[in-house]
């Protein structure tokens, strides 16, 4: 079988598709064949040797992707929650089940420290794995291990929102359409930006209430205001870049909620927390999720039939052009690689 | 004007129909010229000298209905929330407004003690009434303090769902209507009971997932199993009435949430609490709620744009042919008296 | 080495003591040599026949106890928890380490079917059990893992108090002292009823704010009521018998908390659900609770040196006489076996 | 009577002495003789024209001070929460009584935009005073109206935290020290820091399980991993001030909570909020609390006969001195007027 890999010195160029003998699951492992992986910045952190790495004298090799969708092919002793032939997404944390993170729990992440789903054929634990439901394509699949579960943990675990309460995205990368798409399913009032009117267009498509192209109105924090009575949004998903959590701050009511999802544009922007005090506002930072969790959007994506938006498919071979499509940062929901 | 008034001895038959002074509205308070109301069992009750008469012999005279929806005709000195020609609701707590109930609190429901919206002309503190969306005519506004926010209260107040979860309607009385309407706005699976397979048509068409006639499957907790997986219910409206909590009891998932609403069908039954043990599920009692939580409603209802099923309009000089109806028990959703 | 069994006809007249070969560990598991066990109410019904037992013709043999404390002697392959020496407690369910409770987690339960503590070898999961505080002698750590969890898990996971706030608890037995212990190193005030007053002066050194004789004073709730400024109580640990729960309607406050514990003296009591709604309280089922909670109980009682109470001791070979001593329901706090 | 006032162009030298007619109470109105008043460093703030201030020109004339204890001299038509001879303490916000905040509660804060405690009388509305514990000083209970109960409400109001939790309290200001004696009421372990090692010791007596001199040891997290067992700290009072956020956030758990409290030691400090994400941290703003916490608190406080540390005590003519004794720095609890 193949595998995709990377090492020092890193970059697009150190990735490798590589021969390997065909993995065999121990003891309560499976073995998958994979069908689909999508596209996380944080496999882009990887791939170019930020992510995990302490040292540029590593001798590690990283095989990337926490999503995956994949079919299994055969298991190992004591294996009770799959048969051959079931098919599966790969989870974020191979060891995060139930409960509250630990750091136990947070240092089981696939793709590193973990190999992850690039490749043909792949061993995982079985606790590592999930039954998916039955609608959504391999592609669909492989897009939900991370981004969706982030945006369902910001707005349901770490939340406490009721029907008719109003949620900001940022952007339409994958983070904030699935956010966009469970937030409309919760019945919250949306409230979307962009830079593209066309990608509001089908933002307004998937359940926005409110769109706002931040180049025509970069004060959007002004529209998020006149939406709610001049209240401000009661949760905001903050993804990052330029000026956005300033922004934020100004958006967000009395005692809300804003989530702090990762650095999708760079390293962020410091600010004063001071600035918390006069609003009561919250600040949480998120990082995916469990099992449990997965669970759970899983059974509310079946109830409303949301199909993830995957915005390019390219040939899991063919990695390197999905990465420079992702960091052209173009696109609208996921990229997806096929196997 | 005219009010409608009963007292000792009680019994439809001691409604009367009464001129007096139009009252004048205080320092504080707001008149108000009645447009709609609603009825609840709990007038029912009152109205027979059943709630909240400690003595037959006392000389209370009481003016029902917590339910209206009307214009202010005049405010009172110090005035602030409203102007003449605003469109309110009144509120079932007239000094709840925010925050968990206290005794102090609980002792300001409208209709008993605190004379109510049974007349053309009434007077209510300021801080008792709440503006309504534009949207919903006089009528619908009527059924939403009581009915309304005890269904909002349950489900978004005490209960901790998420989107997928799964929500049990007994019957098609106003609160379990209101309970589908909203649990449907808020992403959840619903599941509804009736004896009628012509109103479990019309649930269907208000978002019911599921549908159960409990004359033909009155173990009922069995198709909540079949729908979930085999594993319960995530939460249960429980509105009394034969053998329901003894169904609910099975059909509540372990952790599972029930509510306990009122006992619409008569006085309620004994059930041995030990049951809650093994399968560690919630009982919580529920009576309404406050203002603030009557506004979020509202703007839940605005935003997803729900109309209140008025099943039977009468004229309010009409009550008793619609306590009569009422009490048939035949309905599905509210009883409206108009002015 | 020997251990406890009972079989069908059960009784305390079929406990036996039987000679086996020494277990050993297989992969995950730890041989534990016992130290002491206690006694729960379940371990009576489970020696009695029952508990889980759905048959009178059964062929199962049960080794029980939920409870117990040794010293690991080997450990099988892949563990990682322990190593020989290493003193443990054994965990009430061996597979709810994180999380809200579920069914597959509910049926690892220690005693039965899990074979339990009652053995001087016996191999757990190291899933299964956790490390326990120095300070504490083998009986006092041999009495946590049912009473003293499902008293941590009423108070600290499934209640929201605040210090200052009143807690009730019923009778001196296991769950209702490490209740005492446990509220009072929390801040709460602490109400405690007993039919005696010398055990009422020995809740005293342990933390009780105030005392009740229920047998002068049957309606215990007025002293409740008395305490709380006629507010009533908080929390109400509700461990069953004789009109508790009509007592415990009337002491609780408006939206206050009754865990419902066990079913100590008897089968509970029925009464209408319909008592709820006008106080909007809450009865929560509870039964015992995960590691996660296990481990944070410990790190209390380790702040707080917090010592188990423990009444009698015998020899675990002497479990006929520990089992009528329990059931003569004279104790104040737990009944211990020691090995 | 005499008033204390201050108005442009601020600064210490701006507070004037000035004789009033005696004010009387309106409807709703309380007047009350004030016995003691406490400095926070809002009124600092205030009195130096940074607090609220839009403008230089502004002709306002500001009676400082949140925080005072009186005796209610006289009541108005319509008062039913007291009577003359109770004693008092002020209110933070007068017109947060109960649940969440909002813009609406937020703009009745007492010293600006409402007159506060600085005078011999003064008139309240009757929903913006409480009774408060008899064993208390008048002194005593001017101190609780800010500090306690930012404390209060950071604690037991935004976080959820369980007996043998560690919090972590930095410096002795008011707010820490409240801090530290409610986390030692609530079963928690605190970890307090200072530069001086004879505060240190002072802290000790009041409850801190450890403590730590920052000046020895800056990189005070450490002292905080060890003292967790390598986990982090439950829960951070972040009072401000030099780099005690990037501290914060390496002593922080997983999932920790870090209060926000204000910004003592100047303008705070900028962090990166992506920080928050590898530990899944919160940080949540606090500003003072509602009517309904307030009385929580004085229950706690009651129960466990908690004294509140006054500092040092000034005439409250000679407000000048007390402020620059604030100014200082040095101090270990409360400064405190009387009158």
């Amino acid at each position: 079988m193949r595998a995709l890999n990377v090492a020092a010195p890193w970059g697009l160029d150190a990735i490798k598709i590589v021969e390997l003998p065909d993995p065999k699951p121990g003891p309560g492992e499976v073995l998958v064949r994979m069908k689909a992986a999508s596209l996380n910045y944080r496999d882009w952190l990887m791939v170019n040797g930020m992510y995990g790495r302490s040292s540029a004298t590593t001798t590690d090799v990283i095989t990337p992707f926490s999503d995956g969708c994949g079919v299994v092919e055969a298991i190992g002793e004591g294996v009770t929650r799959f048969k051959p032939g079931d098919r599966v997404a790969t989870l974020f944390f191979q060891g995060w089940i139930s409960g509250p993170p630990t750091v136990e729990k947070a240092v089981t992440s696939l793709g590193f420290p973990i190999p992850g789903a690039g490749a043909e054929l792949q061993t995982f634990s079985q606790e590592g794995l999930s039954k998916v439901p039955d609608f959504l394509t391999d592609q669909e699949v492989a897009t939900l291990p991370c981004a969706a579960l982030t945006a369902w943990r910001a707005l349901f675990e770490d939340a406490s929102l009721q029907p008719g309460d109003t949620v900001v995205l940022q952007g339409t990368g994958g983070v904030s359409i699935f956010g966009l798409q469970f937030a409309h399913a919760a019945g919250y009032r949306t409230l979307i930006t962009s830079s593209s009117d066309e990608k509001l267009e089908r933002a307004k498509a998937l359940g926005a209430d409110h769109v706002v192209n931040y180049k025509a109105t970069p004060a959007w924090s002004k529209p998020v205001k006149a939406a709610t009575g001049g209240k401000g949004a009661d949760f905001i998903m903050e993804v990052g870049g330029g000026g956005t959590i300033q922004e934020s701050m100004k958006a967000i009511r009395i005692g809300g909620h804003i989530s702090i999802i990762g650095v999708v544009a760079g390293a962020g922007e410091p600010f004063n927390p001071a600035g918390l005090i006069g609003n009561a506002a919250k600040l949480q930072g998120v990082f995916v999720g469990s099992r449990d969790m997965f669970e759970a959007m899983c059974r509310a994506i079946e109830l409303h039939q949301i199909r993830p938006v995957v915005d390019k498919v390219f040939a899991w071979t063919d990695a390197k052009a999905a990465f420079s499509a992702m960091a052209a940062g173009e696109h609208f929901g996921k990229i997806v690689l096929e196997f």
